[in-house]
């Protein structure tokens, strides 16, 4: 794991997103200092929607943890746009905040949400590594199954 | 958008209301220097809650905006005591995190959430552009329709 | 409250757990400076799960306000962890982040939510008055009635 994040991302074949800006008042990302907070992504590839609805209803708890990998994508695509393309500059993923929508009596959230966690210690070895809440919801924004924010520290 | 917050609250006609203290065992905001975390505000109005229920049900998308309007007005209210009535200590909205009591199946968080970051940019301009989540929940507290915590930086 | 929070949990009777490691690729806790992030706890109790089910329906709402509070014992379990054992290095407990599992129309997450705040302050005195938000959810991991997690305030 001593690859850079951008060598990491390229071995998993990963390109990084345009990060899309919010058609609203708020921006994708504010700082106080050194700590992001990153808005809340969601599972958007290629600006469609691939993964919608309830976790172990209508999409498996597989895709689910492809979902949380793709909100974990579009975070870190926030996170190059932050670093100007030099993705080093992350000294520690601090927090993954994230909502799996799901069905009452759903226990398996921290299981998918492992999509999005794996992901960003395979791109960020140790620094990636992040304290996170994981909980269900009944309702997320255009019925998406998964939504993560982010607080991270990153050096100037 | 050169007015000072004050100027801009008085122009929209608005007076901050008297915050709450809470009945419990926490308070309304703590800090770790600049950093000020501001608890969850729910739209109370003169000790009333006008709008209760599930948001696309109970209640219009229209006054689920109106809702999260209410709670960023009782956010600024907290805002306004930190800062002993000079709002121009508002350095940075840093962070909305927002819940909106909805039914299954409802995609639309984001417009109605849009009535507290539409606010927070009315009362503070390019200061008051922030990150946010914003997820469905099948309850909250009192039954109310909305929910929204913060996170701000503020000067000394 | 002048006692050391060592001497408060004694007076208690209450014995720390040995904090449970995740299973996956995150960490009980990070920092940012002297700002540490403590993952969403449940409660957990000698690695049994003793509450489990909807605040309200499968559980009392008494049996609530104790699962908030196991999970409170958790958080500090972390934290003495981060203090090397001197509970007197938390400065302020900032935030809890607390979800309770529940039915639609139910609106007691404060009273729930209170048996980790009175905990907090039972320990901690002044410097566990925090901020907090208290929403509801349909369903959490392992199907628990609470899950909390909080940012705080360490010295070194």
């Amino acid at each position: 794991m001593s690859n850079s994040p951008e060598e990491n991302l390229k071995k998993m074949g990963i390109e990084l997103p345009t990060p899309v800006a919010p058609v609203a008042n708020y921006v994708p990302y504010t700082n106080a200092g050194s700590l992001y907070s990153i808005s809340g992504q969601i599972p958007m590839e290629d600006g469609a929607l691939p993964y919608t609805g309830k976790v172990g209803v209508d999409i498996s708890e597989e895709d689910g943890y492809k979902a949380a990998r793709l909100c974990a994508i579009n975070i870190v695509a926030q996170m190059n746009l932050i670093c100007d393309g030099d993705l080093s500059r992350v000294r520690k993923v601090i927090k993954l905040g994230a909502f799996v929508n799901c069905d009452n009596g759903f226990g398996n959230q921290p299981e998918v949400v492992n999509g999005a966690s794996d992901f960003m210690v395979e791109v960020f070895g140790d620094a990636g590594r992040h304290s996170r809440s994981a909980v269900g919801t009944n309702a997320l924004p255009r019925n998406v199954s998964v939504e993560i924010d982010c607080l991270v520290d990153i050096a100037d």
